[in-house]
């Protein structure tokens, strides 16, 4: 199983203001540029976000992910806003768990998303593949991407690609796992 | 005065761990490759860093400043080791007092170096461009490049180029400060 991570931050590593505000993100809206974003979808079996990023999503004018399977990772599935789009279904917030769950379908690639669940397939190894954007501003303050780790985390840079908005994607493979013991 | 800051962060955004520590940098040195800095450096009429960052730089096996100026920013020059090498002078940490001191000099274009006082350029609105370069490593914890702000700073990208490294750096045009007082 793979488990990608694709995510836009702010130059200094927010992922929303404090209050989960997006409004910053509009400065690279641009006519027909998704930033890969459809390409990559296609190559996605299923998606897995916390609650507090599905229930952003779940605001969207348009559901974003069409049929595909959206997995909310909660302890508690009764504070979801009923009732659910039909291809979401809550695992609890365990990697192992949603991977498992997810092989025994026969995925091969996930799609992690969301500050929270990110950190959390990061810090327990299962993390493969990291697609940042660079948003061209600095917030000051926000919900941060990253959070503390055990050890290092090596990356492998594979691609950046610069866009005339100004948003700068980079592309990273996973190289070393801060739990070796797992 | 073009005010560039120019410095390296790991992919959350650290400059240094927590202890000052630099070690996770030599994952990006590569003989005969020095990502633009001696290009940079030419165009350059002084530097101006923090007491810290200065320190760090002084045990340097070599002074990687030639003859340039450099102002070390301290409100207690009798905190600084002494003898200082030749080239460095030290300034109160008042961005208008070391620009007013440069121009009064005929400089036309400052390094600006250190976490501290690039924060403090940027928060008063005297950075006008900003050199980052990433590499590809997550420390989890240590000492961070930016700071709060009171308000959004709008950047604008002028070009990214990565390396073979994985050291991806990205240059940008500081377009709105958040000090429209000044």
């Amino acid at each position: 199983m793979i488990c990608t991570a694709v995510i836009a931050t702010s130059l200094d590593g927010f992922i929303a203001r404090l209050d989960g505000g997006l409004d910053w993100l509009s400065s690279v809206e641009a006519e027909g540029q998704d930033y890969g974003f459809a390409a990559f979808m296609k190559t996605v079996d299923a998606l897995v976000m916390g609650r507090k990023t599905f229930e952003i999503v779940r605001d969207f004018p348009e559901w974003p992910y069409g049929e595909k399977t959206v997995a909310v990772l909660t302890q508690d599935p009764l504070t979801l806003l009923q009732p659910l789009p039909k291809p979401v279904i809550v695992l609890p917030p365990d990697p192992e768990a949603v991977i498992a769950h997810f092989a025994d379908q026969g995925a091969k690639h996930l799609y992690i998303d969301g500050g929270q669940t990110i950190r959390g397939f990061l810090a327990c190894g299962h993390l493969n593949r990291l697609i940042i954007s660079r948003i061209p501003i600095l917030l000051g303050q926000g919900i941060p991407l990253f959070g503390s780790l055990p050890a290092d985390i090596r990356l492998q840079h594979t691609e950046t690609v610069s866009f005339p908005s100004g948003l700068v994607q980079s592309t990273y493979e996973v190289l070393t796992q801060p739990d070796v013991e797992l």
